[in-house]
């Protein structure tokens, strides 16, 4: 069987071989509940436990503060949720750029009496310092500020954010999804300057889906999302997913190590392709240096972003057009409009995000066949127009 | 490596291993996000879409009424709290035998101006028809009655309850968490009695742990828990757990097929031991027929459960005391509480859990080393007593 090359290391990654082989036991014979009071459930509850300390390890965090949810949505919503039941009702500011599963959850607070203020980025998808100390100026109670953005790469010095909403004492939080694993994460540094929590998930740095965390700071009061059996000391209730837990703690473990080789990789990966689409014509977005080192995010103009994708997919090569995460979007990209740029050149996105499994030909073969594809398209326009 | 013979199968079940085969190429080669749109993206999409026909076929629904989500303690959260907040204050009726899952969603109500109302059991675990009666004359909004309980099996008739409830308007939930898989199970049937929705898990019959579903009349409109990209028809955000999913579609299919084949041998096993621990002096709780084929909870007066769990752990046989499912509740079994169980009974309560992997020679091993250990703690009660 044909495989396509993947390249949409953001959206997902494939489930890193070491991972999976840590997870099997914990399907065939280690199949226990972890709150049973017998040698399977203490089976569980130990290997819970050792991916805690892994995952903690890895972000720079104490166990205690990592709490594990059934993924990146899960933890976001329990943090904007979880955190607003136990303040009173006043000014939300998160990003104008970030996920979903961080802006829904905001918006459903307007019903609770909430006022959402969005903070505006740059043309490079950066925190508008202006717009920052605005929303400062309307001390805002809850604040959600990604640490690298799933489109563009972006990275903010949510560090230096934090520090300066600190007087505020606004609760700050931060969507580490797609940092973790690309650029260093300290979650002792990130809570010294005053981050309160931060959210991460297994299935985008090798292991499986269906494991995320949120890492609190034990200060802060959440009220769980999901109630019951007081799991997850009360913050979410549920059985939980031993052999995705596991596989987390071992995906973390190596997502953490010999980061600095695995960027510089990534990096020259990404220096040959953007080389190769500039002079193809395309126009990269955010084009800067704090950005995660796989990830590229660009467009030919007048060059549809879904048509392009889906001839690259015949092709061989998966791709992205704009955000992977919601079903059926027709909008062009919010990220992309939040950054100033004309709504038709946001239709024409197209984003690669490598993994350590992608090499140089790859890249190469890639360029040879985008070249073919744009040359067609570009005649099919020329002929139509 | 010497594996205790497991008889919790309330609290989890071992992973079955044709189901474990239907979903390692999820893991391997098909690692795609379902939201995405290129081949690994339509691949997880095929499969997931595959599995709601699976889980559907198995419960009796259509597959656009089935909602994914990370298990059962997130679909009763999802239905309790995402009724409530598209419904006045009111009345929440729930019975007294809930699961906490059930139990503590419906609490977190009353903060918002929710009154909660337990509805009684009689001694053998099952509705008492002259409280339901009193229920239904408060008008309740939103119940919850769950098909069978987890600690005894008991069975209730939730199609005749919802028929009753059905001119009050409550919108009626019921969790069949336990009944899937060993009892027969109709939406259908239930959805036309009254039923609008209905909570079922991967992991209670064979599948994996990180998946089950809400099964809910489209006519209901819920809130989400988990906002964000979308996903479940706007339900239940975030990236598909495809694998578990994958699972969850294969167990239901297998624990729908020759079920009176299988409730027969459960109910053999049953006969067996319950016929040796009444020789040696055990009570057995809700002893009637209208009980799950596979459980059996009983006591020895006078002797500790969590004590008899220990021992009987060490000899080798994974029993459970009480419900497995909070982590650190020393309180007895409110289970047991509700059915009118003398605290100190309650206390010495024990269940076993068969699934069809178990044989009628473990049965009997196990009734040898029960009575060994009978004898050996009632020896000690008589030292020190």
């Amino acid at each position: 069987m044909f495989a396509p090359v993947y390249f949409d290391h953001n959206a997902t990654t494939p489930l890193d071989p070491r991972v999976l082989e840590g997870m099997l036991p914990y399907f065939a014979t280690q199949y226990g509940n972890a709150s049973s009071r017998h040698e399977y459930g203490r089976a569980a509850r130990r290997a819970i436990d050792e991916a805690r300390q892994r995952v903690a390890c890895a972000v720079g965090a104490h166990p205690t503060e990592v709490v594990f949810t059934s993924g990146g949505s899960e933890a976001n919503n329990l943090f904007i949720k979880g955190a607003a039941a136990y303040l009173k009702p006043g000014v939300v500011a998160i990003s104008a750029i970030e996920h979903p599963c961080v802006r829904e959850p905001a918006k459903q607070l307007i019903r609770e009496g909430w006022r959402l203020r969005e903070i505006a980025v740059d043309a490079n998808c950066r925190i508008a310092s202006a717009d920052f100390c605005a929303v400062l100026e309307e001390k805002p109670a809850l604040m959600s500020v990604m640490l690298a953005n799933n489109e563009t790469g972006a990275i903010q010095d949510v560090s230096s954010l934090a520090s300066q909403a600190k007087p505020s004492r606004a609760w700050f939080h931060t969507d580490a999804v797609q940092a973790f694993g690309k650029c260093p994460l300290d979650f002792r540094m990130l809570n010294a300057a005053g981050v309160h929590a931060l959210t991460v998930s297994a299935h985008k740095l090798g292991g499986p889906k269906g494991a995320g965390a949120l890492v609190v700071d034990k200060r802060i009061e959440l009220q769980p999302l999901i109630a019951g059996g007081g799991h997850e000391r009360g913050l979410r209730s549920g059985t939980e997913n031993v052999a995705a837990i596991v596989g987390f703690g071992l995906a973390a473990e190596l997502a953490a190590a010999r980061l600095d080789v695995r960027q510089t990789q990534l990096a020259s990966l990404r220096a040959e392709l953007e080389a190769g689409v500039v002079a193809q014509g395309a126009t990269v977005f955010a084009d800067i240096n704090v950005r995660l080192p796989n990830t590229s995010y660009f467009a030919f103009p007048g060059i549809d972003g879904e048509t392009l994708v889906g001839k690259l997919d015949r092709a061989g090569f998966a791709v992205a057009a704009g955000a992977a995460c919601s079903s059926a979007n027709p909008e062009p990209s919010h990220v992309l409009l939040a950054m100033g740029i004309e709504s038709s050149l946001a239709r024409a996105a197209v984003r690669v995000s490598f993994g350590m499994e992608n090499t140089t030909q790859q890249v190469r073969d890639f360029l040879a066949a985008l070249n073919d594809t744009i040359v067609q398209l570009k005649g099919l326009t020329a002929v139509t127009s």
